[in-house]
C-alpha cells in the first residue's frame, strides 16, 4: 500500500486488517525509487504514514513499478523491513545480502508474468496500448505458471490490482483458478509475511539455506 | 458527437436522431480536455454546434479519450449535462458530487475492456502498434464481462467506433452477441439517457441511493 | 513497388511481371508522402523509375505507410494513375473526387485488419514491440473478413509481406485460406487493375454508380 | 555470451561448455553495434574477454539486438569469426561475402518468429508493455514454424532467454515441444558450430553451393 493512500482512505486500511489481510508497503505515491533524486525522504513518507497508522512498521516492500534502486537494500535493511518482493531472479525465496554489513533481506521473488498489467492493462495515459485478453486467456497463464511451480516445487506470487483483475468477469476467473489450485492439492495459500516467517524458521533451524545474492557496493559507482 | 462531427454531417446526425440513438456531446475536435488551455472555450463549441443543430443542449457527455479534467464536473453541471460517461470508477452508476456547490452529476461508468480500441485497433499515426484480435476473441472479453454483469446485476456499457466495429466481420458478431444476451435474458437494453432516467427516478423516489463520489476543491491544486 | 526497389533489383521485377502479377508503385523508398517537404519530386522519381523500366507509367497506386496526403490526388491523377488503395473508407470500390477539376480517382480501399503487420511484425527499429501471432490465429482475422465480405458482397484485399506472410509456416496457411475460399465458392479473385477494369466498364455502361467522396481545395489549408 | 558475462561468471561459463554447449559471442555489454560510434573498440573488448577464459576466439557472432552494422561483416572476418546469426534473409543458411576482399561468412538466419520476446517479454525498461502468452500459445507459434521448416526442408534457430523460456511453466512446453519435433522425425538437432562445419564441408566437397549475398562498399556511404 503507497503512504498516501493509507492517508487518504484509513478505514479502508482498517477493513483490509480486520479481515485478515497483511499490509506491505509500496513507496509513497507510487515514485520509482531508481528514477528520483530524493528516494529516501519518499522511503521516509511511506514509512511514516504507515506506522502513524499501524503503529509500527511493515515487515515487507514492494518496489513500484519493482523499480528496487542501488540504495534500496541498504536502506530497507535500515528501516527494519524484513522482505521484499519487487525482483525476478528465482522461481523460490532466496536472499539478497549487503556485501558491507553482511545483513540480509529476504526476497520473494515476482514475474510480470503473474502481474496483471500484461493481461489486462490499457491505458494511453501510462503507454499502454494493447490487446486486452479474456479471463480465461489470462488464467492460461497464471495456471500453467502454477503447474510449472506445483510440479518443481515453487513460488507462485500473483501481482494483481483492484481495478483491473478485481472487474466481476475476471474474479470469477480468479475463484475457479483457486478451486483448480485447491483441488490440485499439496498446496499452501499464505501471506508474504507467512512465508517470510516460514523461511525464516526454516533457515534459523538449519533446516534449509538460501541462495544469496549479494550486492556490492561498486554496484553503487556502475 | 464532437460538435465539428455534427456541424459538418447534419444530415449524418438527422439520421441517426430518426432512428431512435440518442446524441451525446463527445468535445469540439475530439480534444483532450486534461491537456489542452481553454478547454473551456472547447466545451462551449461542442455545446453550441450541439444546441445549434437540435435545439437543446445535451443530456450526457462523454470526454474524448476519456480525459475527464479536474474543471469537467463543475463545467459539465454550469452547462446542464445530468450525466457523464468517461470514468472507470465502478460497476454501477453513481454520483459525482461538486463538493462546493453540493451538485451532482450521474456517472454511468465505462471501462476499456468495453472499448473496441483495445480489440481491433492498429494505426500507427495513433501510437497504435499491436495485433488486431479476431472478432470471436473479442467477442470472448466482451461476452465474459456481460456474464460477470449479468450475474451480479451490474451495468455493461460499450463503447464502440462505426470504423472498427462497424466493419462487416465484427459486426456479425455484435449481432451474435446480442442474440446471446437476449437468450439469456433479464436483461434491459437501453440508451444512456434511458439509464439516466431510470437512475434520477429511483433516487428521487428514495428507492436507491448512488455511492458519491466526492470532487474537492483542493483536487484542483494537486 | 517502391522505384528503388525496380532500379536495384529488375530481374526479379521481370520474373513478377512474367508471372502475371501486376506491378503498382508504392513510392520511390517507401517514403511518407504526408510527412515529406518534397513529396511531389519523390512521387516523380518512382514515376520515372517505373516509366524507365515497364514503358509506362503505372495503373495503380498504394501510399507507403498508407500516408496518402492532400496533394496526392491531384498529383496522381496529373500522372495518369487510375486507381488508389491506400485508404480506409468504405467496403467496396468508391471514388475520390477533386473538387477543382472534377477528375475522379478510383478507390480500392484496404484495412490494418488484412495487413499482415499486425499479426506477424516484431521490429524495434519499427517500433513494433508486439506478440507475433500463430498462422491460424492470424488467419482466423483473415477469413472472418472474408466471411463478412462473402455474406455481404464485399471487396476483400490484404496487403501482404514477403517476409512476413511469405514465411513457410505462413504461406502454408494462406494456401488453405485459399482452398477455403474457393470451396465457398462465389468468388472472383482478381488483380487490383482488373478490378479497375471492371469497376470502369460497370461505370461506363451506367450499370452501377460509385460512391463519390469529394475533396475539397479548403483541405489543403486545413 | 556477451564478453562482460564471460568475465562476472566464468563458473557458469565453464559449466555451459562442461555439458556440451557451444559458448558464441554476443557483444561485450549488449551494445548496439550500428548505433555505437566506437563498436569495434567493443567488439575488441568482447573477443578479449571470450579468449583470456576460452582460450581462442569465438566461431560464432550473434549481434546484440541483431544490430549487425555495415562494419560488421569486414571486423568478423578480421577476427577469424565463421559465422554470424543475426539476419534474416533466409530459410536455411547463405554466404555474406565482402565485395572488396572476396573473403565470405557463413550466415545462419533467425527471425523474431522464432524469439522469445515477442511472446513473452513485458519490460517497462525495454519498452516492452505488451500482452504475455501462455506457453500452450508461443508453442503453436514455434511448431507452425517448425511444421514449415520441416515440410520444405529449412532450418528452425530459437533464439532463446533463460529468464524468459527458461521459466519452469514454459520450459516444460520446449521439453513437449521437442518431443514432438523427435517424435516428427528427419531432424537434425545440432549446435550452431555443428551446422557451421556441416555447411563448409558441403561448400568445400562441391555438394552444395550457398547463396551468395554480396555486400558493396558503397553500402558504407549509403
Amino acid at each position: 500500500m503507497p503512504g498516501w493512500v493509507i492517508e487518504k482512505y484509513p478505514a479502508q486500511i482498517d477493513l483490509l486488517a480486520r479481515h485478515g489481510h497483511e499490509i506491505g508497503l509500496h513507496g509513497y505515491l507510487h515514485e520509482r525509487s531508481n528514477e528520483i533524486r530524493d528516494e529516501l525522504y519518499w522511503l521516509g513518507r511511506g514509512l511514516d504514514s504507515y506506522k502513524a497508522h499501524l503503529g509500527k512498521g511493515p515487515r515487507g516492500w514492494r518496489a513500484p513499478s519493482f523499480a528496487f534502486s542501488k540504495h534500496s537494500l541498504r536502506a530497507l535493511l535500515d528501516a527494519g523491513v524484513e522482505y521484499d518482493s519487487s525482483l525476478m531472479g528465482d522461481d523460490i525465496p532466496y536472499a539478497l545480502r549487503d556485501a558491507d554489513s553482511n545483513r540480509s533481506l529476504l526476497e520473494l521473488p515476482i514475474d510480470w508474468t503473474l502481474h496483471d498489467f500484461p493481461h489486462y492493462a490499457h491505458n494511453r495515459d501510462l503507454g499502454y496500448r494493447m490487446p486486452i485478453s479474456a479471463p480465461q486467456r489470462a488464467m492460461e497463464v497464471f495456471r500453467s505458471e502454477f503447474d510449472g511451480a506445483w510440479e518443481f516445487g515453487a513460488s507462485w506470487i500473483s501481482v494483481w490490482h483492484p481495478a483491473l483483475s478485481g472487474r466481476l468477469a475476471r474474479f470469477k476467473a480468479v475463484l475457479e483458478l483457486v478451486d483448480y489450485m485447491r483441488d490440485k492439492g499439496g498446496v499452501w495459500f499464505a501471506r508474504l509475511d507467512q512465508i517470510c516467517d516460514h523461511v525464516q524458521r526454516l533457515i534459523a533451524d538449519g533446516r534449509w539455506t538460501p541462495r544469496v545474492e549479494t550486492l556490492l557496493r561498486s554496484a553503487e559507482s556502475r
